[in-house]
């Protein structure tokens, strides 16, 4: 199976409105609610392609309950109606005692355009915090195959987290992906995770450098065995121990982005755990990813879109050789 | 007791952030929920005034159970910390299968400015609705001295629902207030209630008239028996069988009018059950809405402020005559 961890799992709710207008009243006139969080979404994309997925992380207060609910039970997806137990990830959230925190996005029904407003997340306390550190111990060592750290960090856990989850990982044999960004990315760096999948913002942030091939090599030597950036509608960019690659979508599609990089994150895992060589798992992310910005339903894919694209991606670049 | 009817009750949540620009991401320094729609609100105020106050409507789903939680548990407020039992509203919410509607103010920290954005709640089943008019009659009939009924309707409740409440108030002997907008007023004021509380804007949908004093007279003569119109800084107009009164708080306040109104009601109501001359009900009326703008807190009132403002506030009008 593949192991996804969000530490700050979220309630996502999406409102539409004709349009926002600051400091007036607005009726809202559909109001939906899904599990969110970035490991969250990479899991659902994950079972999607048809991969034993396991979630963790953690869920408190009643926004966990509903976050549960809608993952579909503790265990029990066989009670339920709506996709079938195979597609959907096994839930292995910690109960704490703070809530699960709420993200809304609020959506101009003419235009589409998105405003976002994030909750903080609960505190999670010292004492949850060493139950996590057991708790993911016994699902990297219950057949994880590979395991992606997803996100941002709650409130009252240290920047270091990640680094200390990557070590884990590694120490279990356990290949790591780490997508978050910050401080948290910059220690998950030094901690040498296999793969790190930074945006264009994110890789600036981490080596000061907008040169999207010199910040990656940058990234690359500050620790992780792999880099691949997404430049948003020009593709990805990997450098890696057997080759740089280019991968870029056929055509330049309008859409929505959110959950983009997630359904990439979901592309990379995937290959990764079926051994695919470079460009192919390259190829998968792009098409993933740009089906993401095609589906109606923000962070959904497009599974016809998906067929589709996937050949028609074009990847160039050199394998085989050690980039310096 | 006093009843207070929310048909239409709410989670609301109040959203600090730097500022809201549109189309961007927000993270929300600060989140905090507390129980809403007019009616709860209005119960808040009259319990803080020391009487006993009963809360009805529908309350579903988990931000129903939130909403109750916060609202001191379904009549066991000696099993929780806070405000004393006899300062909070008893708890006779009817359980509905759909799911309480949560509004989101988001307040810009720096102005105060607020943008609000309301879902439009839960769809209630005609069975659901019958369910409902038998509780409402038992709770008129167990001691009822006053009614409120206040808010918009949520989705489901035909538009004549306050108009038959009204009338089974009256049936109970029982003085009911109508506080809502739009046809649900117009079919409620025709159904002849003790008194209705419109705002300017409210008034002139009903009448077609932006005059005041017109309006106000007009609202009368579709029903209400008494008509106390919420003219925003100015104060209050009534217009009643024993007299035309305005009333005017001593200085022009800044602040958040969230609640102003459903403060005034609560002045309203209280007077009325006390049995106080019109210009005294008035005067605290408007008191306690200026109270309101003045609190830091959104919808609670300042107590200070309400002592100090109550003998400032100017009632001027003529008493003992009935207008034409």
């Amino acid at each position: 199976m593949i192991l996804t961890v969000t530490l700050n799992a979220a309630l996502d709710i999406t409102y539409r409105t004709p349009a926002l207008v600051p400091h007036t009243t607005h009726r809202v006139s559909e109001v939906v609610e899904r599990p969110g969080g970035k490991g969250v979404n990479v899991a659902r994309v994950l079972s999607a392609l048809g991969h034993r997925t396991v979630v963790t992380g953690f869920a408190g207060g009643r926004t966990g309950d509903v976050l549960r609910e809608l993952l579909g039970g503790s265990g029990r997806p066989a009670d339920r109606s709506g996709p079938s137990p195979a597609a959907r990830p096994v839930d292995a959230l910690l109960p704490i005692a703070g809530a699960t925190r709420r993200t809304i996005a609020v959506v101009d029904a003419s235009t589409g355009d998105t405003t976002q407003l994030n909750e903080p997340g609960p505190v999670v306390s010292a004492a949850e915090w060493t139950g996590f550190l057991s708790h993911y111990d016994r699902l990297l060592r219950t057949g994880a195959e590979a395991v992606a750290l997803c996100g941002s960090l709650p409130p009252g856990i240290h920047v270091g987290a990640y680094a200390e989850l990557i070590r884990r990982a590694r120490a279990a044999g356990v290949p790591v992906l780490l997508d978050t960004s910050g401080e948290p990315l910059r220690r998950g760096v030094a901690a040498r995770p296999d793969l790190v999948k930074p945006n264009a913002d994110e890789l600036a942030r981490l080596t000061g450098s907008r040169e999207p091939e010199r910040a990656t090599q940058d990234a690359r030597r500050r620790g992780a065995h792999a880099v691949v950036a997404s430049l948003g509608p020009d593709g990805l960019l990997a450098v890696t121990p057997d080759g740089v690659w280019r991968a870029a979508p056929p055509d330049t599609v309008r859409g929505n982005p959110t959950g983009a990089g997630d359904s990439a994150v979901a592309g990379l895992l995937s290959g990764l755990v079926e051994r695919l060589p470079w460009p192919a798992r390259l190829s998968r992310a792009v098409a993933l990813s740009t089906a993401t910005v095609l589906a109606p339903a923000a962070g959904e894919f497009d599974a016809r879109g998906y067929a589709e694209l996937l050949p028609r991606v074009t990847v160039t670049g050199t394998g085989g050789r050690e980039p310096e």
